[in-house]
């Protein structure tokens, strides 16, 4: 059985149209060998009756093992909540704790057809672990924080994102990759960024981190330097084509070209954006200026959770207010976005039903109500649909999840523990 | 079997806290005996084991034969998509598309814990005709506009909206209500308006209207009468403690006090807003000022879908963006929005779990990745929770759907009639 037919369905195409087809896979090399209407298969089949096979969705900012804080602490202003919240849980978190939620995490994601992610935290190691048994993809880094700590653990904290993503990469049969993530332009000093800049150039691993989120991020540096944050980043050597930004709320026009001159990437978080009030990103005008704009849940504490179908619809409506243009961000600019966009943006295979393409894709069951009619299939991903509505997760060609039985990981295992978890966590940090 | 008890699981109570306990229902009057850990029962049972009884969520402003139109056009500012796309469709639209549409939506809005909704559509008896089988609670109306037309056609469809309205009103064992239902302040004329209005308040029955929801529908009001439009319905006698207005975006705080001094409700419609680029009505001054705020999905058309849920988290998430405030419209806020103050906006029974209220209730298993921990249940409601969390739908004491199993109606052939009432409709309209 070295193939995999994925079988009586339509398949999403690379330029948004749509047709019956069925998809073969070599599951040796976790490529798509075909897609037509007369595939010869002897191997394994899925059941893609009444569903549509779509590249797998991709997060490409996350910090998942913060669904651990799903609904911990809400609606409280940005800086308050990581204060008085987020930090002192995080501050007594172990690499057991960030396992356990970054398992929760990874559950849900395959349980809503995302096949691959990008993840900031620290334990990294330990998210690794995670991504390798689950068969995912990733790009895994560690987020530095030098703002309040003396320079001897600031250099450290550098030191270990670079070294843990030369450590890493590659890592799992080569789908974990990794990145350099300084937290941000202002929680990282400039001296250890440019060192640790340094250091990534030189092993060749890319850099993300958060850019532009709120005005609170781009005020400071614009009185201080006399410079619109991207362009400090542009003077660091920071924007290259493998860079990827989480956020870009509060850019401007000199902004937007220095991303689209530079083929740095933006990771549009539209839920975190309006939950945490930080503002509406100007994903029309990024996208008109040739920035590749991608789409990421940020962590579980600032959403609620990791389903993909959520963004695609938060975007596509954001968009549009934030443009003052009900034709901007259409359906099938976010499909591209949660799909070919953020596999490009990740430097990550995926993101395309083709012949050679990576396998990775979600099979989307378009029978519900909710679904129907079917004037449009592309409006239904960004508009209509839900996690729940996906019924298999095929990465690198294995199936991950089968009819919604999740075959990697034990669900029940996964939830149990991280509910135990979590209780633990919050009764260790005294809340 | 006159009694319905849901065991084993947790209550949302009437004050926002949750706790275990049972639900005993008195089928006969439709009402809840009893809300506690020993209730005596030997009657029917529902399972809430792991899950939460909830008010059953109302939906207080929608189009819901609309679902026939569900992604047929996106993506267009609201005028181009009404003439080019919405009317001329609507145009050769007969009863028995409506009550195909109708069907569609009410199973949608079943599986997803809806239990009561407002429609403003044509063809009521129709729509009438699926609540009756379906067994929601609906308040109705013919939606009535005279822009367009002549003396006598405008004048009849103001009086079929009252006609309709008075006829309708208590069928289905007073499940439906009805209220006049002229389209908005710009599309019914002045006279035809007051003619309307003394004749449903002579009936005694409510009104709702599109009010305010674009710039284009209150510039013209101002400049015509030097009114901003809530003091326009004012003058007309419009605003009454009855009176339930659609969408709220663009009011003043003369009109929101207005609203606050009258009584009359407003029907927030996030997506709706977001998807046609609408604006953001300021939730968070209006709840301030006293004014009763409930939840509406407004037709599927500008959604796509009915899923109440994502009402909820909408509602939360636009309301910080509007306020510019991660604090303002906080979870127990909107939870409190779709169920009780969606109830009173309507003047329908319901949206309290509490001895002596409707029996109108969805259960909402909570054991699912994406729900985990459960550090905090309504965050839950209002963040996380999807439709299709929705274990069982109870309304009026009766079970209309259990284990996602919709008892009242036939699922597939619903769906089955709705994909092909919506394309032929489509060839009719030669589009």
């Amino acid at each position: 059985m070295e193939t995999l037919c994925v079988a009586g369905g339509r398949v999403l195409r690379p330029d948004g149209s749509v047709r019956e087809a069925d998809v073969l896979v070599d599951r040796e090399t976790g490529t798509i060998r075909e897609v037509g209407t007369d595939v010869d298969a002897d191997g394994e089949r899925l059941d893609a009756t009444g569903a549509l096979v779509m590249p797998g969705l991709v997060n490409a900012h996350t910090h998942v093992a913060m669904t651990l804080l799903r609904g911990y602490a809400d609606d409280k202003p940005l800086e308050e909540w990581l204060r008085e919240d987020v930090w002192p849980i995080e501050g007594v978190m172990t690499a057991d704790d960030v396992e356990a939620g970054a398992a929760l995490g990874v559950v849900e994601m395959i349980r809503s057809g995302t096949t691959a992610f990008a993840d900031m935290y620290f334990e990294v190691d330990r998210v690794a672990d995670v991504v390798e048994r689950a068969g995912v993809r990733a790009r895994l880094g560690h987020g530095a924080v030098t703002v309040g700590k003396e320079e001897t653990a600031a250099r450290a904290d550098v030191a270990e994102s670079v070294d843990v993503a030369v450590e890493l990469d590659g890592a799992a049969d080569g789908r974990i990759r990794t990145a350099f993530m300084p937290h941000s332009l202002t929680t990282v000093g400039e001296p250890f960024l440019r060192e640790g800049l340094e250091r990534a150039a030189e092993a060749g691993v890319p850099v993300h981190l958060h850019a532009n989120e709120t005005t609170d991020e781009v005020d400071p540096i614009v009185e201080e330097r006399g410079l619109r944050p991207l362009a400090y980043a542009d003077e660091l050597g920071l924007l290259e084509a493998s860079t990827f930004l989480a956020h870009g709320v509060h850019v401007d026009e000199s902004e937007i070209e220095l991303l689209a001159e530079s083929g740095a990437s933006v990771v549009h978080c539209p839920a975190s954006n309006m939950k945490l009030a930080s503002g509406m990103a100007p994903v029309q005008r990024l996208r008109e200026a040739g920035v590749t704009v991608a789409l990421g849940t940020d962590g579980a504490a600032s959403n609620n959770d990791l389903d993909p179908f959520d963004e695609l619809r938060d975007a596509a409506m954001l968009g549009k207010l934030a443009a003052d243009d009900a034709s901007a961000v259409p359906a099938e600019a976010v499909v591209e976005m949660a799909t070919a966009a953020g596999a490009e943006a990740l430097g990550l295979p995926g993101g395309r039903i083709e012949a050679g393409a990576a396998a990775d894709f979600a099979v989307v069951d378009l029978s519900a109500p909710h679904l129907t009619p079917t004037h449009d299939v592309v409006s239904h991903l960004a508009y209509a649909a839900r996690g729940s509505d996906v019924r298999h997760t095929v990465c690198d060609g294995r199936v991950l999840m089968r009819d919604r039985e999740v075959l990697t990981l034990d669900v029940d295992a996964v939830v149990e523990h991280a509910e135990r978890t979590a209780r633990d966590l919050v009764a260790r940090a005294g809340a």
